[in-house]
Formats: structure tokens, C-alpha cells, sequence
């Protein structure tokens, strides 16, 4: 049976958070079914969601319905400042994390792991904005913003909205081989150029 | 009066093409009202539709409601197949151009824009595996496929998939500043690092 992947969508999440690892893992586990992965959109209830910026994104499945995960996505955005604080949501992020499933964050969803007790002691990412709050939340959080995400085995963090494309390829070349990463890349055809410097 | 940027959404859009520039965009406008533009999400119907890899996306608007728009998104994914034969749809893209609307257009939008005839003699791009498609809708096109974007005025293409972001920010750039692009780029920390070499 396919191991399951599940990003977690919450009202106000930021959308790119969401889609830009929805893209590489659903190009991965549709094109490359025998690599024995799925890809489930989990809401808590099984409806849509309004995000960030005011789109509505679906859900795949109710939470109910995703058993034990293998893989979490906890993306970040302004909602995420609620969903830190639904302590029925930390819990079943703990419970995932006991029975071995790989927690990955994007953006603030850093946040929502600290808040849940899971990056105490640990190096992590998250936006550059966040820094502070990701302190608030625990301040033994060991920073690491050059990186673009942090592997700490079985939790790995991303930085800001685009960096969970990265963090994603990067987590095919785990789950499956860097060749099937390269794959995904060419496929989606992630060969960023962006038109301004860095600044 | 604002001006709308309108992005189409159609059935079995690829995701990452439609929330790329909606990020990229909505960010802007969202955070930088004075700029004077708007972003929709346009169906034909204003009803959500079902993207190529099964997510599900909600529309802020219906064609009939988007009035004459100053920019013109048009996604790709395996649904621009579709949306290349209809001819409704081809024909609002046209009027649109004609009104003065800049064409932009993500992956195998390429391909709707060709079948409009919005490409002929141009220089354009669009997902690589797809170049011989373009060639069939218009042999006189001028493919350019060492470039990210081409802009070639009132007409913009981009690759495939993520190359929407990039082309995004290039727009951003265009329309209000190379500063306030920085800015964008800066809030969605989009400093990629692939993890994977280019292939």
C-alpha cells in the first residue's frame, strides 16, 4: 500500500506555501506511481479552504481519513497564527511525529512545531520576518537563516513561501532518489531565474 | 480605478502555474494598494474548477464580471488543450489584445495564445517538452528556449510550470518598478536553491 504525504490546509494559509509542494509532490507520486507515495490535501473537516490571499483551494480528504501519515506538510501563512494555537491539531502532529511520520514545515508552519513542542532543541527555519515569533514560541530553537531548509531528520523546516518547492524536491530525493528528484525538476521545470537580484 | 490583471482559470489547469503568478501578484497588489492594480481569479463561469493534478481552486470571478482587463494571465497544464479549441474563449483573448490587454502567458498557455493567432511571427516560449505542439498551432513562431520569458511588448511567454513565478516578478517590475519587484520577491523569499543541479 502507498505511503501517504499530507499537507496540512488551514483557513489563511499562504497559497504558494500550500502549492508549491503540492506541484512537486503530486508530480512525483501521479507521474511515478510505482515509487509508492500519495498525496493527500487534508483539511480538518474535508472542506475548502479560503487562503491568504483570498483563494479557495479544496481539499482531498478529511483528517479522519488520512490514518498515519508517513509525511506531514504543515505550510505557513497568516493563518497560521490560529493554527498554532488549536491544540487538537498539535496533537495530532505529536501523535504523527511518535508513530515516525517526516514533519516538514514551510514558512511560519515552523511556528505551529514549535508551538506543538517539536523543534525544542533543534536547529530550523522559517520566514525572516518570523525569527522573533519562532523565539516566542521556544527559544531553544536553534536558527538557521542562510539555509533554505533544514533536514534535522525526522523534521525539517523550510524558509519563506517559495522555498517549500525546494524543500520539497529535496524531500523526493530522500523519500525516493536524487535522479527522481531531477525528474520532478524537469518536469516542473524548476530552473528559477529570477528577473531582480537577491537583496 | 484599479486595473485588473485577470489570471484564466480552466479545468485541468497545472496548479503551479496558476498559483505562481496569483502569489506573485496578489502580493503585490495586496500589500501595495496604491499601485492601483487588482488580481482575479477569472472562470468562465466564476465557478471553482479542478486543476490537472486534482486540486481543487475557487474563482473570484465570472468572465462576464472581469470588464476589459489591462492583463491577461493564461495558465498552462494538460487542460490548455482544451481551452485551445474553444473558440469563445479565443475569441474574448483576441478582444482583449485588441483593447490593449498585455498578453502574458505560463507553460502551454503558450499554445492557447498560438491558436488565438496572438503568436504569429513572434518570438515565444513555453514548456520545453511542448515546442513541436507550438510549432503545429503556428509554424511561424520563433521559439526561444534558453529563455525563462520572453517579453516581447504586449505579449509575454514563460516556460513551463514554475517559470510563471519568475515571469510574475518580471511583470511586477514592468508595471510598477524593479524595486517594488524586489519588494514582492523579498516577502515571498523567492532566493531559489534548487537542490538539484539543472539537467
Amino acid at each position: 500500500m502507498a505511503q501517504r504525504i499530507v499537507i496540512d490546509l488551514f483557513d489563511r494559509a499562504e497559497e504558494l506555501d500550500v502549492v508549491g509542494p503540492w506541484e512537486v509532490l503530486s508530480y512525483w507520486t501521479q507521474k511515478f506511481p510505482e515509487d509508492g507515495w500519495t498525496v493527500d490535501m487534508m483539511s480538518d473537516d474535508g472542506q475548502p479552504r479560503t487562503c491568504a490571499k483570498g483563494l479557495l483551494l479544496g481539499a482531498t480528504a478529511a483528517r479522519a481519513d488520512c490514518g498515519t501519515p508517513a509525511v506531514v506538510v504543515e505550510p505557513g501563512g497568516i493563518g497560521s497564527r490560529t493554527r498554532l494555537a488549536d491544540e487538537e491539531h498539535l496533537e495530532w502532529l505529536r501523535a504523527a511525529h511518535r508513530s515516525g511520520a517526516i514533519m516538514t514545515s514551510v514558512c511560519t508552519g515552523a511556528l505551529v512545531y514549535a508551538a506543538a513542542g517539536l523543534l525544542t532543541n533543534r536547529p530550523a527555519t522559517t520566514h525572516h520576518a518570523a525569527f522573533p515569533e519562532l523565539t516566542a514560541q521556544d527559544p531553544t530553537v536553534r536558527h538557521q537563516p542562510s539555509s533554505r531548509w533544514v533536514d534535522d531528520g525526522d523534521v525539517i523546516t523550510a524558509a519563506g513561501v517559495s522555498a517549500g518547492i525546494d524543500m520539497a524536491l529535496h524531500l523526493v530525493g530522500r523519500l525516493a532518489s536524487p535522479e527522481r528528484a531531477a525528474e520532478v525538476q524537469k518536469g516542473i521545470e524548476y530552473y528559477p531565474a529570477p528577473p531582480i537580484a537577491a537583496s
